[in-house]
Formats: C-alpha cells, sequence, structure tokens
C-alpha cells in the first residue's frame, strides 16, 4: 500500500507529457487506485478493456485514457494516445521517494584487488567482490552481493540485495538486476565418455546490454564458447532459464518461468509469454509474439503471434476422455480412409 | 537419516490425540519408517492405496490406519479417522529437536534506524535489515537475510537462511520461508513507447497472512497499485512465482513449478498441481483442483477437478504420430462432412 | 570472452588423447572459436550435424572431428572417435586458470562448535556454518554460504557463492554446486484437517554423491522419513526443482526447468529433456530418454525415447482451430460411428 503524504495538482502532473486534459487542472491528487477501487484524490488508467464497464462509476478524481474513452469519463480526463505509458511516468511521482542512498563503499564489503570503483558508487554491507572489478559512477550494489573477478558494471545500474555476478560478465548502463538473480554460472555442457559425464569447460561469459531488466531468480549462464548476450532493453520476468551462448535480441520482452536452451537466437523486438520452453539451436525472428506455455520446437522464421499444444482447463473427465480420443486419432483416420473407399465403391455400384 | 536416540511408549505418543490403539500401550517407539522398510521399533502409517500391499508383511511396531484397514494390520494398530494428520502430529515427536536458538541480534546484524525489535527475536549472522522493520516476538531470522525498509514480521515466523524482503512488506504470524525466497521484487510492469519498454513504478507492496509456509526460491512480486496478498493458511512449493496484485485465498495449497500471472485471484481452498501456469486477470473460485502441468487460460467458476491439454508420455515415434494427426485434424473434419453429404446424397438416390 | 594469452602445439594439446592428428603437429593454437566464427589460431569442433556446412569455409586452424569428416576437413584434423568428449579435454587448457584460491578460513565465517575443517579447505567471507560440520580436503566455499548443522562434504567438492545446504546433509565428492542452490529444505508435506493444512514434520535429509552437478538456483528437499537421494555422476541444469524422497540414478542428466514430485524414483543413465514434470510416486526405468516438456504421468517400465502431448508452435489462428477441433473430437468420433453404421445399412439395402 502506497503511503499517502504527497500531492500534485494534475497539471504538474501533466507537465511535458503527451497528453490533452478535460477538466479542472488545479485538482489535487494524492495517490493512485485501480479504477474499479480508487478513491477521491486518486488518478487511474484505463487500458484494458474488460476495465472499461467500471469506467462509468469510478469514484477517482482523474482517469488517464484513450481519446474514444474520454465522452465516457464521468471525472476529468487525461487524453492520451498510450495511456499505459502517460500512467508510468504520472505513477512515478507517488513512487517511493526512495532517498538516494549515501555513496560509499560500507566497511564490511570485501574488495579484491585493482578494483576500479567510482566514487559515486555505493557498496551495502557484505557484498563480496573479486580483483579488477570495474563499477562505474551511481551503481548500487545491495547487500550481501557477490561480483566475480574482472566483471564490469557500468554507470547507473542496481543490484538489489543478494544478486551473484561471475567472473568477467559485462552489465551495461541502467541495468537493473532484482534479489536471486545468478549471472555468469556455467553453461550446463557434458560431454559423454562411456557413460560417465565430464565437464565442457565453458569460457565464453555473459554480455548484458544497456536498460535490461532482470527478475528475481533468474538465471542466465556463462557461454561455452563465446559470451551469452542478452542486448539493449530487454525485459525480463522472475525465474527464467537462459542458457549459454543464448541471445536476445533489443527489447524483447519475456515473462516469467520461460526457458531457453543453448544457443538459441531470438529477435529484437518479440515477445513471450510465460512458462514457455525454447529449444536450443533454432532461431527466432525480430518481432515474433509467443502465447504463454508455447514449446517451441524449430525455428520461427517469419514474425507473426504463434502458440502451441492444447490449453485451457476443462473438467477432468472431460480432459480424460480428451486425451484417449487423442491416443485413438490413428484408429480413427484409418476408419474415415475405409468409409471413403466403400462409399466410393458403392456409390460406383449403384450409378 | 533421523537421529535414533529417542524413545516414546505408544501411549505416550497418541496421548490426547484423536485416536483408537488396538494393541500394547506399553510398546517403544524409537523412530519413524516407511511402511515397506520400517524396522522393529518404528512406527509407520498407511494412507497412499497403493502401499496397502506392504501392510501384511510390515516389519513396524505400529501402524497409523483408518479403521477398514484395521483388521489386516498384523502389528499394533493406530486407528486414525485421519491417518496423515495422526502420522503429522506423531512425527513431531521424532523431528529434530532443534534447539530454540538464544534469543538476541548477532553483532554482525546490520540494523537500519527507528528498527522495533522484540527481546526474543534472534537475528543471526550477516542479516541487514532497514529502517523502521518491525520484528514481533519469537521470530527467527537466518543467515544473510535481507529486510527492506518498513518491513513489518509478526510473531513466532521464521526466515531460514537467504531470505529477502523488500521494502514494506507485511509478514503475519507463524509465517515459516524457506532459503532463497524473494517476496517484494518489482512486479513485472512496462509500458511501451515507440518501441522501447519503460517501467511502470509498482507501488504497492506484498502482504502474507498467518501460518503460510513458502518454498525454496519461490517469488513473490509486489503489486502495481494495490498489494500482492496471500492469504492464511497458504501452503506453497518451491520455485513458484507470483505476479502482481495477484490474490491467493485462505488455505489453498500450491504444488512446486507453478506460476501466477497478475492481478489473478485464486480462492480458498483450491489445490493447484505442480508444473501448472495460471493466465493474468482471470477468477478461479474456491475449491478449485487443478492437476499438475495445468494450463489455465480463462477463469473457472465452478468448484471441481480441471486438467488441460495432452499429457503423459508415449514412445516419441507414436509422439511424433500424434503430433502430425492433431495438425491434420481440420481435414479430417472436412472429410467427414464431405462422407455425411455424399451419404445422404447416395441414400436419396437409391430410395 | 576468453583471456588469449596461451600458447599450445597441437602435439601438446592432444598429448595422451584418444585421437590421431591429421596435420602440422607444430600448428600454434591460442584459443577456441565456434567453427563458423573461428579465426586462424583457434581449435573448433564439429559434432552437431547442423554444423557440417560451415566445415569447408572455417578459418579455424584445427578441427576435432570424426574419422567420416575427416576428408572434408580443409585444415589441421584431430580425429575422435567422440568429438566432443576431445574438445571437452581440449578445452580445458584455455578455461580461466582460476589460481587456486589460499586455503583457510577467512576470519568473518561464522563457525559453530565441534566442526572438522580440513586445512587446506577454502572457506570465504561471510559464511556461516553451524555446529558438527565437517569439511573435507580442498573443499572450496564460495562467498556468503550457508551451511547448517552436522552437514557433511567430502574431498574436492566446490559451492559457489550463496549456497544454502540445510542441516544433516551429505555432499559427495567432486561435487559441484552453483549459486543459489538451496539444499535440504523441507519437503512440501501437509496434512489436511477439517480443512486447514498441518506441516508433516519431514525427518529425512538429502544424500548427494560423487561428481554430481547442480546448477543455479535449483532446489532438493529433504525428505520426509527418509534422504532424498541424487546418485554418483547425475548432472542437473538450472532451476529444477526436486521433492522430497525422490531418488535419481547414476549418471542420469537433466535439462533446466524440471520438477519431480516427491517419491518418485528415475533410473540410471536417463537423459531428461528440460521443462519436463514428473508426477509424484512412480518410477522411470534405466535409461529412459525424455524430449523436452514432457509431461510424465505413469511410470515407464521399458528404456526408450518419450515423450508426450502436442507441441510445436503454429499460428495462433491456426492453434485456436486446433484447440477448439480437439475438444470436438467426440463429436468427430460419434460422427464417424454414424457413418459406418448408415453406409452399413446402405451396403446391405443395394446388395
Amino acid at each position: 500500500m502506497q503511503a499517502n503524504h504527497k500531492k500534485y495538482t494534475l497539471s504538474e502532473l501533466i507537465q511535458g507529457l503527451d497528453v490533452k486534459l478535460k477538466g479542472d487542472p488545479q485538482c489535487i491528487i494524492t495517490g493512485i487506485g485501480p479504477i474499479q477501487q480508487a478513491q477521491v484524490g486518486q488518478i487511474t488508467f484505463l487500458t484494458n478493456p474488460l476495465y472499461k464497464k467500471y469506467l462509468e462509476t469510478t469514484a477517482a478524481s482523474a482517469v488517464i485514457l484513450k481519446e474514444e474513452e474520454a465522452l465516457d469519463c464521468p471525472v476529468n480526463a487525461i487524453i492520451s494516445p498510450n495511456p499505459y505509458y502517460t500512467y508510468a511516468q504520472i505513477a512515478a511521482f507517488f513512487s517511493e521517494q526512495v532517498k538516494a542512498p549515501t555513496p560509499g563503499i560500507h566497511p564490511s564489503a570485501v574488495l579484491g584487488e585493482d578494483c576500479d570503483i567510482h566514487a559515486s558508487v555505493t557498496i551495502s554491507p557484505y557484498c563480496v567482490i573479486g580483483k579488477e572489478v570495474k563499477i562505474a559512477e551511481n551503481v548500487y550494489i545491495g547487500p550481501g552481493c557477490f561480483i566475480g573477478d574482472g566483471t564490469v558494471i557500468e554507470a547507473d545500474s542496481r543490484l538489489d540485495a543478494h544478486v551473484t555476478l561471475y567472473h568477467k560478465v559485462k552489465i551495461g548502463k541502467r541495468v537493473r538486476i532484482a534479489s536471486g538473480v545468478v549471472i555468469g554460472a556455467d553453461g550446463f555442457g557434458f560431454a559423454n565418455n562411456k557413460g560417465a559425464w565430464h565437464k565442457v569447460p565453458q569460457l565464453g561469459s555473459v554480455t548484458i546490454g544497456d536498460d535490461v531488466d532482470i527478475g528475481a531468480n533468474t538465471t542466465i549462464d556463462r557461454g561455452a564458447v563465446e559470451d551469452t548476450i542478452i542486448e539493449n532493453g530487454v525485459k525480463m520476468d522472475n525465474l527464467m532459464q537462459i542458457g549459454h551462448n543464448v541471445r536476445i535480441g533489443a527489447n524483447t520482452i519475456m515473462a516469467g518461468c520461460t526457458g531457453v536452451a543453448g544457443s538459441t537466437v531470438i529477435g529484437k523486438n518479440c515477445m513471450i509469454g510465460g512458462g514457455s520452453c525454447i529449444n536450443g539451436h533454432i532461431t527466432i525472428t525480430d518481432g515474433v509474439m509467443l502465447t504463454g506455455m508455447s514449446a517451441v520446437t524449430k525455428s520461427i522464421l517469419q514474425p507473426g503471434l504463434y502458440s502451441s499444444g492444447v490449453v485451457g482447463v476443462v473438467p477432468n473427465e472431460e480432459f480424460r476422455k480428451n486425451n484417449a480420443r487423442f491416443n485413438r486419432l490413428g484408429n480413427l483416420m484409418d476408419r474415415v480412409k475405409s468409409l471413403e473407399s466403400r462409399l466410393k465403391e458403392l456409390t460406383e455400384r449403384v450409378k
């Protein structure tokens, strides 16, 4: 729940934004609420048509919405070509003003030799940092992080508590990494010899571009030969697994619990639904959208919206019948084939 | 493997329980064993019919079971209307008597200003705790935990090692959180503007009720506007992902590797099978059971047992054929339709 | 990206290996590259037929490959019966010579009473180690690890940063555990009584054999009664969930994001594809291979390659049609049955 000691007029909130205000610019806004629960003094937004039904009766003091919804808005309307983006900009006013931490290295932090840490960097208690690590200006390292030898973190990036970066990882600018993330652990490479598995050295590392977000407990493995690469602007949710030598293109967004097997290349501007599994050694071109729980077994060479399998729950009894029917499909096909030839024969007979 | 230096008579073990003993109350029990391997001196239980076949020959000294199985029990029988619950109560006698840690704050713990920590609290080494944190009586905080500003933990809760609670999280009473859990990281909200994704501030937090259990490396994101809410008595397994603004109803139990996308509401007393994916912005009513690997795409409004898809492995060759047949279903339907009209025509012709 | 200050002749690299060299034993190799990008001075390998097309034009100075590919190799050829294994052996020359850490216990490490730590062990900063812990020779414990009371780690094992081992866990020799792994958290056992779930004490622990590898953020729960057991030579990827009382047989290899529910036994020499879900209380025999995203609901009693479900993405529109067709399979079967009886009747009529 948000703290409520902030106050802005609507005209303050929209200053500089690409929006039109229909209503009172002096209206005081003290917080944010969802459209169906917002109260007087709160601002809300309408982007999902599922929530349109709440517009008429919302108690919010203002709604961010599209031109075509504005007529139905009973309160102050902030008309935007992209209401969700406008909401993101306005919500920032009500975000916890986490006071910028006083820069400095906590005395408990353990640093290796020959590190290059900018004076504006914050390193929290109980961090352990290897040798020859380079951390640029305004980076924030949360409590209990581990950073391996030779790793580089560019300016304005943020590691929350308990992040692990192995050695020689490169993190770009303005990257945000949530707690529990592990970047640069060895890729999963084993060669079988006479029944036993032998480790294949993982000689590459991981390169993360600028403006990347990585969700809690996600793992990104280091490359076998070359680096695993996450390009600029990629957004990843929690509990993702990115295998060695994967490359993910700029501005691709991936929802949680998705795994990408080794050496696969995903293009730019893709949207990957949660719980998906993507095979190794394949290519997904730019602009591909996958719905949730997609099982991608082969390359996808044309942009578009793709899906796999049979989804959507039904009562268990029906599910059991459907599974049985699925397993009798071969029989069904044979029977249709037989019907066709018998019917043809009969038709000729009665000519 | 359990340590074996405890001894109880059957009558001590069942004192106060809602059970009947058929056999010798003075029989000495020194430990627990699975029915097929238990030895003299051990107590076991029978709940899963798969294991009934072992009852006749079990070497255990006593078996906890239902009335209707008691006749077949060759040894001391503890007859219970709910044998698994009775087992849970008796097993507690043989649980590691983890000596209650001496309360106190380890000198290495780093605490922010204005915390309110009860004198009975244990804070282990290398914890980092923000400012204005409130921790009630008998809470145990394991080594290396991070607790953000303004977070509240109610009485008798336990955080194992390496738990991360972000700022302003609320944890109820008697909550158990396993290692690697991350609660309160930012929800996955990004608004697209001209191809780039912009972070939507996540202004809510997470509220966890009383008697909740959360398994290792599970992640629960903070809400976008309001809190993400886990109600009393919810039990979650490992490696779950709970998106922002999800609400999970009281006494719902969820098996591992399950993901719930943002703003979905799950009712009370649900049972969610492992590896399930639950879409965002939907409602699952009270008393819904989902088998494992369910892909829930729409709201479920009636209680009952639900499932999705095609499950159960078959030899790969058959699987490939089934996949091909599945993709030819449209063709099969067309052929059946054509058969129907040709047969009708023929039938009329031979009238 | 690899550091490039190492130099070996081909004859040095292959000394003692089961290979034949076709080419110049004095050729200098300074690093490793993928076949399609390798440059002069680099060695590469060919194992995946997908990459055969790059052989003719590779700029590498040497290629590790099978006899039958050697004729097409335009550069020095290292002919091996098992090129990937040979590659693993040669790549080790170019692996980061992570200087063996100076053994010793960092002064910040907190140790309980009665530990038995060999003098050759490295314990990094901010580790917290319980009482009666035994750590054998040459074990490396990374920064910020937690090791519970009574846990035993055999010789030459390695825990990366932020690993959690609960109490009484047994870790074999030469085991490698990546960051964020949690071993020995309580299994997921709850007994329902009058609607509320009661914890079932988890009395067993976890036993990990020799030469096991465990990937980042994987969780392995302690047994309910007996131990959860991972046998020698098992290789596990990232973000796996292993339930209580599971047993995984020697030299089985399991790809990421796979979950195994409680009490299931997986045999030796199995290969489990990523994203699979394996039901509880079942048995998978030795030598079973599962393709990715398999949903295993019943025991598998014969070795072989198995799969489940419908995989492979199609355009979303086609997917929607297929889902609808799947749900009409019962109707289709009825129509085929009706056609069969009507055709039979008609056939008899026109006899």
